[in-house]
């Protein structure tokens, strides 16, 4: 299954910690690709195409005119959408039932206001938890749900920083072949 | 087991929106109470409140000079200390470890830099991936493996709004009694 992720209404400044955030996680959590709608920001894309060649793996940044255009390329090409929404179905109800599709999943992450034709499109909309808190919780514990806990066993190609778990203290390979 | 958040270094202006994020989180997936250290943010502080007023239940938020202080006072009154660091042992080999040991549990997030007392004063060092992300996803996935998902069965007492998880649209209930 491959996950994409599409980051709706970015804006410059604003947004940019929040922005950085829902795209590391995207990578962390198995994603191959995140589109970012919205206002473009190329230094943005840089810091996570620069993390993600630190970190290895092919993980991939785009910027998007059209999200409407991503969505419905998406479909066309047999993939399904999940929207995450606070009022959306509950995560762990329906994730079972999504990741047993197995089709292709887009996962959209909202902005400020996220028309309606947006969960329209949505094969589910999916909420985690009900309650307020932050697109970047949500798509991982999303992500989380639909990998069944895998994100952990991830092996990410090529890195020149490996963090190796440790109880106390850093613990980090550095391969500098790999610069 | 009582979950309490402890968020460090916080600033102001830089970490208002990732700040108030780690606090829905902490709120949203089960604690009962967030300290932040930092810089005393009041206005961030209201607007949790004022979330966790319309959304129910009974969630604090408190500033601290002292984050070594929130720390020893835990593990006097008993309680133990997760700090949550991409360096820490992998989440989900020592989450169950911690659900059994019952004790009450202070998760601390980090700010910028961490100093290593706080790696010495933890009693678990947890990794949520040991790649790159958020302290925002990384809490929101270790409290989600800390409370085996109940977190979606969670009830917040007296909201004002109640959503209700639905496929498509927004379904809210609104209790103009618990205004």
């Amino acid at each position: 299954m491959n996950v994409n992720v599409l980051r709706l209404d970015h804006r410059l400044k604003r947004d940019t910690r929040i922005t950085t955030h829902v795209c590391l996680t995207a990578r962390a959590f198995g994603a191959s690709k995140i589109y970012l709608a919205g206002e473009e920001d190329n230094k943005l894309m840089d810091n996570v195409r620069d993390t993600s060649k630190r970190f290895g793996g092919n993980f991939e940044i785009e910027h998007t005119d059209s999200y409407m255009g991503v969505i419905n390329n998406w479909k066309k090409e047999g993939g399904k959408v999940v929207h995450l929404t606070m009022y959306g179905s509950q995560a762990h109800e329906v994730a079972p039932e999504i990741r047993e599709d197995g089709s292709d999943i887009l996962i959209i992450v909202g902005g400020s206001k996220v028309p309606g034709k947006v969960y329209k499109a949505a094969d589910w909309n999916v909420s985690v938890t009900t309650q307020p808190h932050s697109e970047v919780s949500s798509l991982a514990v999303f992500q989380h749900l639909l990998m069944d806990g895998k994100e952990f066993d991830l092996e990410f190609e090529n890195p020149v920083l490996e963090v190796i778990p440790t109880a106390h203290g850093k613990n980090v390979n550095i391969h500098d072949e790999n610069r």
